[in-house]
């Protein structure tokens, strides 16, 4: 049970108000919030996004970025859906990343046996269990996919590298079906089940019944699958860890079909708040906005401007009394620290929300000299001019040398002027 | 207990596997899942989100537009604010709309005053409660928080108008301090409490204690607002209706400080998966799209990629085993109906991932006749044109349309050239 100590104690060094409220403050013995790893996914699920079309440079390139930032396996598109996807497959292997390289492939013998000439360190089989797949996708029945199952898994293993056997839609599946087959892989010695929310739909107290209770039958590693289609891809991640799971999937940016999946970005900043220590030992956190940039550019998207961590207002605080308290202590309306991902809050003041507080760090900025009333009065006039117009920053520093240059002159009539709506 | 029967019943007209798994299948006398009120703060939160600068005539639009989605509450930026703020204030409660309107105002008896001269129906306060703030923002204990309080809340129902008192940061504040404070204003009456995850950080199972706790506490109703930090806003809010709370609070596409809060569409999703006909008789959901563009245009953003419901991939399929199930039956990976909110499904076939069954559909769409054999066989050919550069749907349409003439015209040397790779 390496590095899950640290939150495993409860923390008395502070007073109980002023502890971080996100860790554990309780022994949690199913939790594995700060011992997981990612399968990053993005050269398979985000193929599946519908602007996806990785050449094999650019996919060298996004294998060797996620590397650097430091994702533990690396999943790609099987290498039976196409002879180039099969050479990428190999090229990728070859690379010797530190990570390792999984390829997903269905739960058929001839798909696997393409998989394990590859070099790939592992392979992730899926088949489909709910009713809806089983009737309208594959057509077949729960004894067919388990010996299918046991089939595949036991060639695979005989090569000596990792297998995970997943379920699709496993919300929809029937219960005891899918831990009767999870039960009998695991038996054989499988070294991943996987649960996937393919359509995108499951809660956070369902992923942490189902994992829970899954924990209880297996003994084997758990990966889960998170569409985001309901926006429960992040917390259901993290539900998902409490429960007992341990390997997470992921995209950059989220890619993948439809709206995609858990995005990495989204899941460090869930995972920080929960052990910060951890996810700033594990990953190279300011190379995360490089391999967005990376990812956005290949599949000729934005990044989103409401992204996590990266997107450009992330850090950017508004309102006249959030302004007042980040500048007294920034962790009083920040749970992560802009500087450990290589970012830069911004505090808006150019506005009609704006507060004294605020606008007198700017003033001190600027190395301008104004007393409190005087910050308070040239405050008003911002709020008026805002009301009228946009202000960008520099509306606001020329205001504030103005009024300073005013108050110094001594003439109250300049000062006055300054003060006036709408005359500048 | 109207509205709450549809899910409070156990369904046994479908067999178990074949049941909707998102919704309630035992009585759960907490949930409000289907029974919930959304307090949409566009006009509030969106305003503090670094883009926002909205003038009268598009705060008008914007709540003329939320009130025909049929949102039941509109809340507006505090008339302490600014002076404009306040005219607009009274402006937008001069609409005669159906939706309540609300603002939001510290907790001062200086603001209240001017709130409800505006003519608003309710005002929501707000005061900091977490050590952090208490220390870092406004420095007051929790002894003067609760006078103030009272006089607040007293001075606002002596108006004969709502009125709900809100902590701010309220996963961080003193658990004993928090339902001490909710009590004692339930108990002289105000209409709701509100518990706010200011710095965004909290996650569903501490949401649900929480909400559930003070379910046991309070009588009046409950009041959540989630920022999404850390990707759990949506996941927030639907834990928080599981454990009682009555009102969510959300901004169209989540505008607000930082990169926001519960998004609007993204949490009508996640409550269709609960009660899909319960939010379609709630909402005019084909009118989300506009809404959305009407408030991205205001503030000057792209709608992201990945956007709930509206991003332009959210109904798009491209794995051939999705693509095959989804013709199909649309449910297997669709938990979404697209024609529920004016969009449409594509299924995306021009790429090494296609799938035979895919190609399959087009060619019917096409109106050409090809033998399940030819159809695999043109598959093949898709896929090794699609390792070699992206295709467009045009490109997939003419090859399908040379290669069906080709067959019609019994030439075999003509078929064998359509099929040569990289010949056209």
């Amino acid at each position: 049970m390496n590095g899950t100590s640290s939150s495993n104690n409860i923390k008395q060094d502070n007073p109980p108000s002023l502890q971080n409220p996100y860790t554990q403050h309780y022994s949690d013995l199913l939790s594995r919030v700060n011992k997981f790893s990612i399968i990053e996914s993005t050269l398979r699920e985000g193929e599946q996004f519908a602007n996806a079309f990785f050449d094999t440079a650019t996919k060298i390139e996004i294998a060797k970025a996620l590397d650097a930032f430091g994702v533990e396996y690396i999943e790609l598109t099987s290498p039976a859906a196409s002879e180039q996807s099969r050479e990428d497959c190999v090229a990728i292997c070859n690379l010797g990343l530190k990570a390792k390289i999984l390829t997903h492939i269905r739960c058929h013998m001839g798909d696997a046996q393409i998989a394990v000439e590859t070099g790939v360190d592992g392979v992730d089989v899926v088949i489909g269990t709910s009713s809806y797949l089983r009737e309208f996708s594959h057509g077949k029945d729960m004894n067919y996919i388990t010996t299918q199952a046991i089939e595949v898994v036991n060639y695979v293993k005989s090569k000596g590298i990792e297998v995970r056997f997943s379920s699709e839609d496993s919300f929809r599946s029937d219960l005891v079906d899918l831990l009767s087959i999870y039960r009998t892989v695991d038996k054989i010695g499988v070294n991943r089940v996987g649960i996937a929310d393919t359509v995108g739909c499951a809660n956070p107290r369902q992923v942490y019944d189902l994992v829970r209770t899954l924990r209880g039958v297996v003994s084997c590693d758990i990966e889960c699958h998170f569409h985001n289609d309901t926006g429960c891809a992040i917390a259901n991640a993290y539900a998902a860890l409490e429960a007992g799971a341990t390997h997470i999937d992921t995209s950059v940016l989220g890619i993948g079909e439809r709206n995609g999946i858990t995005p990495l970005g989204g899941l460090v900043a869930r995972m920080y708040t929960a052990d910060k220590e951890y996810i700033k030992n594990k990953y190279k956190l300011h190379m995360l906005r490089d391999l967005e940039n990376l990812v956005a550019d290949a599949v000729q998207v934005q990044v989103p401007f409401n992204n996590y961590i990266t997107g450009y207002c992330s850090f950017t605080h508004k309102a006249g009394i959030h302004a007042k308290a980040i500048l007294n202590n920034p962790s009083t309306y920040e749970i992560l620290k802009p500087e450990d991902f290589g970012m830069t809050r911004y505090v808006s003041i150019g506005h009609r929300l704006t507060g004294w507080n605020a606008v007198k760090n700017r003033v001190e900025q600027l190395g301008l000299t104004l007393t409190d009333d005087q910050v308070k009065q040239v405050t008003i006039k911002i709020k008026e001019l805002a009301d009228i117009r946009p202000l960008t920053m520099e509306d606001v520093d020329n205001l504030l040398r103005d009024f300073h240059n005013a108050i110094t002159s001594g003439d109250q009539l300049r000062v006055d002027g300054v003060l006036a709506v709408g005359t500048n």
